[in-house]
């Protein structure tokens, strides 16, 4: 089917390229006129604005939003709810928090415009191994696209999935990156220990290697950390400095809005927020000791 | 080749199967003589007792001990060890304590006896999917057993590796069962937070087929998960008591011992325990806020 | 001075007999008819609703809101400023969030009123003891308010400090009870580990005698452990479900917002959720113990 | 009374002076002889070594040992028992594991000596305000040494106290430090996120001084804090390393052992552990993060 695909970065290209593999015709803009040229190169039709991008596709529209969440997205929704009409539809493809996609949905509603938020894992590892999509929005609406996401993501391949009305797709997608913190840092624990063993000298990739079958804690986390340990194990070069995206912390106000406990996946913030402090935290406690019980303080030049 | 095997528990018998399957020869013994009876129609050679097991044995012996850690485990090594000769073989298979092997390595080396400790994860599933073995001890002894490990959990599918000297095999198993409690504590979390928002009314299944493909939190235990979802997913009948089964703690003692912090596989650990308290604690809070803020403390009648 | 209170319950009824019976003349005015006569009766002057409390007041006036946190607080200030005239001053006493006093404060300032914010600790023996105010807002405008203040909280006695421009009193006051959750969970937790040690037979109130003089641990909260104890230390009739009043979960956020991992704050805050929580995690984490290992499940029937 | 105290180092020399100075004769050792010399000065008896100090004591003898824990201690109490006799005592000063404790008791009862064992608080400041003193042992030998304990924390000031047989005192004076911890990082974190609040450049003197009175937070520890922010709020020279001394960990070790969940005290230990780690935790973080989504890492040349 035709689709509208704004944004060309490395998610919007990929998914570009699979949907015109796959038979679709795509109508792209990008601010970027290079990254036009490119997706023409590989079968797309290009448009130099929203506007144009607009006029060559035909009604009812569905126009793919592929850029930065935040400001970017939302402005781009803003100007398509001015260029398109009653019965188009918008899908919000980006890492947004899902409560902007409750309200987007109701503001587009209103002029007959129709929502859908999408919530995408499988990173630059996409196009060849296909996403994992969530999806939210009208249900008549998303099964209306639904050659759109069998290209991206095929079911065959469990790949995507409807989950509620607006916002569910992104809810459920911020629900997966929470959980992705807490697999990593309890991965990440875990071989720091083995690590920090001396008497046993242990091989990490060879761990990796012998839990990838077979192994309680077998996924496609642990075989990309056996691929990075085959090449290093000491990461001398690397400094231990861990951002986080937002949806990790959305999580985590979510499950305190909601009156759920989870201390591992807020644990896994609080350890990412403690990789870029500066350890003022760390000085009261040593001013502290030092107070009460002349607890020596270590001193910038006793390093 | 030839095998002893002590222990015909869910897994020593399993693995006696898969043994005798592919063309070893395996004489048994357990306290209980149906379960011995059981191997025997499987092809296994049945033993009264480890006395009779021995003698049947050709030197240099190898006997695999699969009996319940701690006590059973260190008193059948005991008693193998007067049995035994010179150069054969005890196998520690158990979910022991990686220092108990340590201390039984030394002991039986005096005896010119040589201990091989193998970490096993797979469980129930083992016998259909193959084993994961993580194997400790001298190298040489343990390549010498390789057509067993060979047999029970296949390199071709990175079923078993030498990780180190003696208590290496359980030491690292030990850490893949704290991760274990780390990674289902994490999605446990994740999936609490979905079944709490009343608003979207998400199928939990459903969400696990669309991650068990492309996402970045897939594995083995998100398969698991979408199993139990297919068939329930409000499991009221379920009590949330959630037990422990030692690898746990001793990976929290561990890692504090190597000075490593691990937030996500201590608090795992923490939650178990809380899962099973009657809530001393909370009481304690309850009544230091009614003593400074005359809040109101709910006593057994207001419930 | 001269000071309209508004709301009498616990804190504003015990604050205006402070004031009173320090010399100060305050008009009041509460919901309950009741209350305001009993106050009356103490030496106010009382007033039926808002405008006639206005009325009564000399201009600058200064009304002090002590109603609930929220809408009660919100919906009585904008009352106020639309009786009150330029020059007027409104105090924010209660516990509201910080963000909403930097709002109000902006607000109101279009109309030549004042907002100072004020957090008061030491609830209910603050009558007796004193309180101790966190105050923000114009600092002119507080020094204009320093007899209130020096009545209710004597800065001799290190009772009230101004911290900073609008919000910052309840901002202060908001880390204040995060820290108290902190203390108390740190508290409750070492009691309980001694309550769970049967081989001492641990008195807590002789333990909390013993700190209460010459430990590092020694504190106001401390001593009211040790009165509770004097009574009881079984609990046994106290439901272990604990409130939590906003300013915890507010800290947690604000933490998080500004980059500061505040783990045992945080921690508090969970606990307290957890204490309501009906146990969906903890099912979830038996039926993957149940999945994998085919460990047994407790179900209600085993209970 | 007479009193032998071995161990003339801070908290010895101290309690030395404080005893000689209510009257008690105390005859004292050291390793370094000026330490001697300088109790002797204050009125103290010297000894050169154990034996001499055990024969200038007349029996029923009960000597303090006050030295570091662990090795030191073990050492000076076996060479103590050798040189005592029947109805001797021996006072175990020291932070040492309560463990420890019950063993010496054990093994001093088959000779006809008592342990009597002292977990004692209140650091550097002892001296002056006197000790909190958490006592373990048999009652009646307790009983017996009121007279030193009363000089050393007056129970009129809540000073000392009984709080079980043997290693009680330890095991009492263990959580105190655990709940230490717990607290201090309660208030670090909360003094932490003030700091990072630029918008209102809070005075954290100012702050501490509020509190110190009619505050829930109010305690020892706050005044301490007060007295630091007092000199200084930016600690640039100080170094976030935070040490601990053995009671944290043992804290959380018999939580655990006890089946008490204790996340506050749990994570005050781990993030002083944290405070001194090279991070490699967080490098594997990064080396994943760069791995399934391709975000860049940081690399030292970066910094």
């Amino acid at each position: 089917m035709q689709l509208g695909m704004v944004g060309l970065g490395k998610m919007g290209a990929n998914m570009t390229q699979r949907l015109i593999e796959d038979g679709h015709e795509v109508v792209v803009t990008d601010l970027i006129p290079l990254a036009i040229e490119e997706a023409v190169k590989d079968g797309a039709t290009g448009a130099e604005d929203l506007a144009t991008l607009v006029k060559k596709l035909d009604a009812p529209r569905a126009v793919w939003v592929m850029v930065p969440a935040g400001v970017p997205t939302q402005s781009t929704i803003d100007e398509l709810a001015n260029l398109l009409e009653a019965g188009d539809i918008i899908i919000n493809g980006g890492n947004s928090y899902y409560k902007d996609a409750i309200i987007q949905a109701e503001q587009l509603g209103k002029k007959g415009l129709h929502l859908v938020d999408v919530g995408t894992s499988g990173g630059v590892w996409g196009l060849k191994e296909g996403y994992s999509m969530m999806i939210g929005g009208e249900k008549e609406i998303v099964d209306h696209l639904s050659p759109i996401f069998e290209t991206l993501a095929p079911a065959a391949d469990k790949g995507w999935g409807y989950v509620g009305s607006s916002g569910a797709g992104h809810f459920v997608k911020m629900i997966h990156n929470g959980i992705e913190y807490g697999m990593m840092q309890a991965y990440a624990e875990g071989f720091s220990i083995m690590k920090q063993k001396p008497e046993y000298d242990i091989d990490l990739a060879e761990v990796s290697r012998i839990w990838q079958d077979g192994s309680v804690v077998r996924s496609w986390l642990l075989d990309l950390m056996k691929e990075a340990f085959d090449v290093d194990q000491d990461f001398e070069d690397i400094v231990g400095y861990v951002n986080d995206s937002g949806e990790g912390r959305w999580t985590v106000f979510e499950a305190i809005d909601l009156n759920v406990s989870a201390p591992v996946i807020t644990e896994s913030l609080l350890r990412r927020i403690r990789s870029r402090e500066e350890g003022y935290t760390d000085k009261l406690l040593s001013v502290m000791r030092n107070q009460f019980g002349g607890h020596k303080m270590m001193k910038e030049e006793d390093e």
